[in-house]
């Protein structure tokens, strides 16, 4: 299925590759060229015709400046390891960096800093007065006065952070020699109006550009690393905000909320706070009080580049802290486009639901020698196309049910010169894409009558992902209910508990409610309020479908772990009912349902609380999926989600099933490694393979029941 | 090995089949005779010059007397299953029985026992005011007038127990047909005297018998059961104090401890009280004083059977409740002796440790049809010499390590006659009992120079057995370690939180603490403790070894869920640390340490604390066994324990290990599926085959190294 069409994708030139940039433009249908981080653009490129896309990471490569002003380089609150105290008789002090990477981090010990610094007793879990505990500078130590022999002791105290982290990971992953690029933190009004003149300067200098493409914008997300070789990465998560504070930012906030922070309010015991756990007020105040920054100023920047009647998109990752696409302010920034790196369908939905014109993604693999996880990709033992491969099968589901502009590559095009098949593999990539986005442009795709809400603490604000990328979140049910879903022909939104409280569930059909007790996914705390027990019950009653996945509803407490087990008919004994009996269970087959081959991870001492619960699977006496019936509507349990093409089939048909809808839908592919998309205005039916082998799939249509024979990964249209 | 010698063997005699009775008496040297519930002994058996035990189950079998004085049964709280109101518009009662088997309870609604009934609100999490339910007696229905939709609610009420439970549970298992035994509470005088008063008539009736068997005292363990057949069993735990309870129990415990008790403090949400859980002071309190009152009334009853110069022993199951053999108050009773029934060899040392003079083993298969977990024993299907040949390999391996004095068995004799292989099976284990028993008798068994104390929330009170048989147990660590360290020349104690704050880690080389989170055997809320944590440490850094065992000393709320994660040098993470690094692992090996075939469950979640924790075993990046030095001492971590010959060794080298002891110490086998004792005082080797295949071992002695081979199962015997 050759397309001509040529547009909608952006490649990476490369300076010194010129031949090879605009031979590979021409094949793979490049309307865009950009640049990368380590890679440069020639005029010969720029002055070729195509768009030009130039990256921006704005505070980063101002070392002169930052060595200057190396007050206003950005921080973070850091805490040693808890060390033990032995013995009173001997003097007992904690060298503060002796865990950390001295390439990324050092002391900040101004007076502005030290006033925020606290030595805590873990042990006792308090903390010990000012007065008790002395700093050296010299030698970097907190010697503690007074402490108890075998308690712990933990010092938690600001560093500057003096590489910037990206950078610091493409330089060491590259093994580059060169400067290390420290990172600015326009809190400071000094920095920031530096900042700003830079920017004004370089639209000025940078003609050619037609889009900047900004990388992201001021703060990263946490990624802090360790002296230990054994244990590098000490702490990341990709949604945390605390690579933000600085004791300015903490001076404003309480001028702003009217209370402080402290430094345990983002130490939390050495845990830090990661988004997979349900958020408190002090850390959505300041997550909120640092996105209201990062608006205002990324809105000047953003006003500024559009002064040069130039386009300013963002990079949603790496610095993309504060910029929240699903955040009502986001459309105050007037970013006109978004760009999603992305492995997985759910980041495409992501990217597609963001309000701003340009929806792009960067596909991977990223044309480096070794990709995110540290694999080979374009070096000995790589294999890019199968790499691709994968990631695009990923994707292409999720283009199906939402319209994405543009897609394109990055890193170092060179690269791909000893890959000859994987140059042709995107060359068809690019023409699939540029076929789907057509069809979306002739009409809304069909979807089927089902509004599905998942419910989790964070809400809209975290739609689709978690917190990163799928292999990074893996571990998390919910991630793989999101991957599934991103394919399905279902509307899809994400819900708050407040949203709840709000009368969001007027409107839905189906709530998700999928992870482990405690997790924000599940919801943790938030399950102690009853309105939502009773707004949820209420639902249900009147013909809602409830799905709970792992531990739902979960909360300890309570006569029951699941609060929401009256409907769900099933609970979990965390120790307490080890000695109750449990209803003796066998399952019922419910024809269709359950596809062949799907199969998931049982979970543990679950036990049913109605004799009405139904098993639908079950694996060593454990039920794995039940069902029961509460009011006009149901509540259906699963103990556990893994995304495979046969459970995203089985998670469709549970919801049809719950709808009491029958599983034989026009417009569904009877066979679960296919999946396809009906665009009644153009009156095409887009069908795809998501399997590596050859696979034959009947679909009922208006017109009657189509059946249809695909090569493995690949996609037909068939026009009615 | 025959042995002519007799005795030491308590034969059940069974009426009408007189000639087998005295056969096999003489076959299996039995000194003693005894009936079981459901048979009798005719005087031809009782005449014969044996010692006669009586059974006597003393609270039940008086049903004229209790159809006389109902309001004198035994009661219990029980609480409905959650109901939940779904609409104001309609009304909302609760039927309290329709949960309950009717066989077994009737409500008690005199209003002594109104008073304790409780209306909760579960949903909120707190009780009814009195004026919002009223109680119809009529159709046994509570009735709300307040209620909110969607909130369950439950109500709490005593009901009388109608059938006494061991006879329930085998007039079910033997479909007897007869009345229904009901059971008295001797808490009320009355009937206290009139049981006194039967026991005198008794012993007056009963010339022949020798000893008084009490089977056992007057409370049984919980056993709740159900109306429906699909869960029959609705609680059921044998540590649980809750059969104690009535109207009148409570104004008595409240008249001697200054406070009240509640429906609740029995109910607990509905979850009970299992033995399980950490217990809290209302419950301990409850417990001491249902204790005292057994004490009381069982000393008067043995003083009763002394004046009749009988001995009286008590069977410790059934009704046992408030009899603890490890209670300080235990020779209070003045009994002769103790007979424990015995699966495993955990439970022949609970036996042989309480301070009695006769400790005898009732041993296992009972001569019923089935078995205990309802399995065919003699009948079509079983095999008894298979189960009494795994039962006597648990219970040997203990028997080597502290005297026991007597071993019997029980039910109905008749059933042995087609089973001839079982009657020479039992000829055999006779035999080799009184063989080993005499060993002990010649001087004290050989014992390495290590002393494991046990640490639980229960502490000595509940030395070796958690709740019961370990085949109701066996999902809790603990009792895989009891029944591997009940057969291991160690000295074990078993110690409470407070017995550490009290200075019990003095004279202690090892400290298990082995447990789920929360579980009274991991300790839950006494890992709060400062003091325990400091006392534990100090003990580990002046050379102990601290063993832990899945989720030792954890509890939520800390910075680390492993309160001794300092010392053990490994925690777990619970959640909140998903996006910490982690320290790569490699395991070590410690030539000889982890015997070949050994193999424990890996944990979940578990992370190094420290660089200089040492993996001695790890499994799909999980470690398994870690060591970590700690001071001169070191902790131990172990993610499961499961019972196995291979795994038994694994615990003893471990220990030795940790100790700084070589694992080649002297009399000790070098095959793990064989293990040996040493009586120096009469220089014999006793080595034992605990497996089903031919094993060779060597034991290094103080006069060389023995080589023996050993058949299936059996024992040898060497003397130097």
């Amino acid at each position: 299925m050759r397309e001509t069409k040529r547009g909608s994708f952006t490649l990476p030139g490369e300076s010194g590759y010129e031949e090879l940039t605009l031979n590979l433009a021409e094949r793979w249908g490049a309307d865009v060229i950009r640049d990368s981080d380590g890679t440069a653009l020639s005029s010969e490129i720029t002055e070729a015709g195509f768009g030009i896309y130039s990256t921006i990471c704005l505070i980063r490569d101002h070392n002169e400046w930052a060595n200057a002003h190396k007050d206003q380089l950005q921080q973070t609150f850091l805490v040693t390891e808890p060390r033990l105290a032995i013995s009173q008789e001997e003097p007992f002090s904690i060298s503060l960096m002796e865990d950390f990477y001295e390439d990324q981090f050092t002391i900040n010990d101004n007076p502005e800093s030290l006033g925020y610094w606290q030595v805590y007793d873990r042990t006792e879990n308090k903390e010990i007065v000012r007065s008790s505990w002395t700093y050296d500078a010299f030698t970097g130590r907190v010697r503690l006065i007074e402490f108890q022999p075998f308690h712990q002791y933990t010092v938690s105290f600001f560093a500057y952070r003096i590489w910037e982290e990206i950078s610091m990971y493409n330089h060491v992953t590259n093994n580059w020699d060169k400067e290390h690029l420290m990172p600015l933190d326009p809190r400071h009004e000094e920095t920031r109006e530096y900042l700003y003149g830079w920017l004004k300067t370089w639209c000025e200098e940078h003609p050619a550009t037609t889009v900047v493409r900004f990388t992201s914008l001021f703060y990263n997300f946490v990624w802090i690393w360790g002296s230990s070789e054994r244990k590098r990465n000490i702490f990341s998560d990709w949604g945390s905000y605390d690579f933000t504070v600085s004791p300015r930012a903490l001076i404003e906030f309480e001028q702003e909320f009217g209370y402080a922070l402290t430094a345990e309010d983002f130490i939390n015991q050495g845990k830090f706070h990661v988004t997979h756990m349900s958020p408190g007020k002090r850390q959505l105040d300041y997550m909120a009080f640092v996105n209201r920054f990062v608006v205002d100023y990324g809105k000047r920047l953003v006003e500024l580049v559009h002064s040069y009647e130039k386009k300013a998109y963002v990079f949603y990752d790496d610095s993309w802290i504060g910029l929240e696409p699903y955040h009502e302010n986001f459309k105050e920034f007037g970013f006109d486009g978004l760009i999603k790196c992305v492995f997985s369908g759910y980041e495409a939905r992501l990217c597609a639901g963001a309000k701003v014109d340009v929806h792009e993604l960067r596909l991977h693999p990223y044309l480096f020698p070794v990709g995110l996880g540290g694999a080979p990709t374009f070096c000995e033992g790589g294999d890019p196309v199968r790499d691709a491969k994968e990631y695009w099968i990923r994707v292409r589901r999720a283009l199906l049910r939402e319209k994405i502009d543009r897609i394109g590559l990055g890193g170092y095009l060179h690269l791909v010169e000893g890959y000859p098949d994987f140059c042709s593999y995107i060359e068809k990539i690019a023409d699939e894409f540029r076929r789907l986005k057509s069809f979306h442009e002739d009409g809304e795709v069909y979807c089927l009558p089902i509004k599905v809400a998942v419910l989790h603490s964070w809400g809209k604000l975290r739609s689709w992902t978690l917190s990163g990328h799928f292999h990074e979140t893996h571990m998390h049910d919910l991630i793989h209910i999101n991957e599934a879903l991103s394919g399905l022909p279902v509307a899809v939104d994400f819900i708050s508990f407040e949203d709840v409280r709000q009368g969001a569930l007027k409107n839905v059909d189906v709530v998700i409610n999928a992870g482990a007790a405690g997790t924000a996914w599940s919801g943790g705390n938030e399950w102690s309020d009853i309105q939502v027990m009773e707004d949820l019950s209420d639902f249900v009653s009147k013909g809602g479908v409830l799905i709970g996945v792992n531990e739902p509803s979960a909360i300890e407490g309570y006569h029951t772990f699941f609060r929401m087990s009256h409907v769900l008919g099933i609970d979990k004994d965390t120790g307490a009912r080890v000695c109750h009996g449990r209803y003796e269970m066998s399952d019922e087959e419910v024809p269709g349902l359950i596809p062949t081959g799907s199969k998931l991870r049982k979970g543990k001492n679950l036990y049913l609380t109605s004799e009405n619960t139904h098993i639908l699977a079950m694996e060593e006496q454990e039920p794995v999926i039940t069902y029961h019936t509460f009011g006009t509507g149901c509540g259906i349990f699963l103990s556990s989600f893994q995304v495979t093409n046969e459970n995203t089939r089985l998670l469709l048909n549970l919801m049809l099933f719950g709808q009491k809808m029958g599983l034989d839908q026009k417009y569904l592919t009877d066979n679960p490694q296919t999946e396809c998309a009906w665009y009644p205005d153009s009156r095409k039916l887009v069908v795809i393979n998501n399997s590596e082998l050859v696979q034959s799939t009947c679909v009922k249509t208006d017109f009657g029941v189509s059946e249809i024979r695909l090569e493995p990964f690949d996609t037909a249209v068939i026009e009615f």
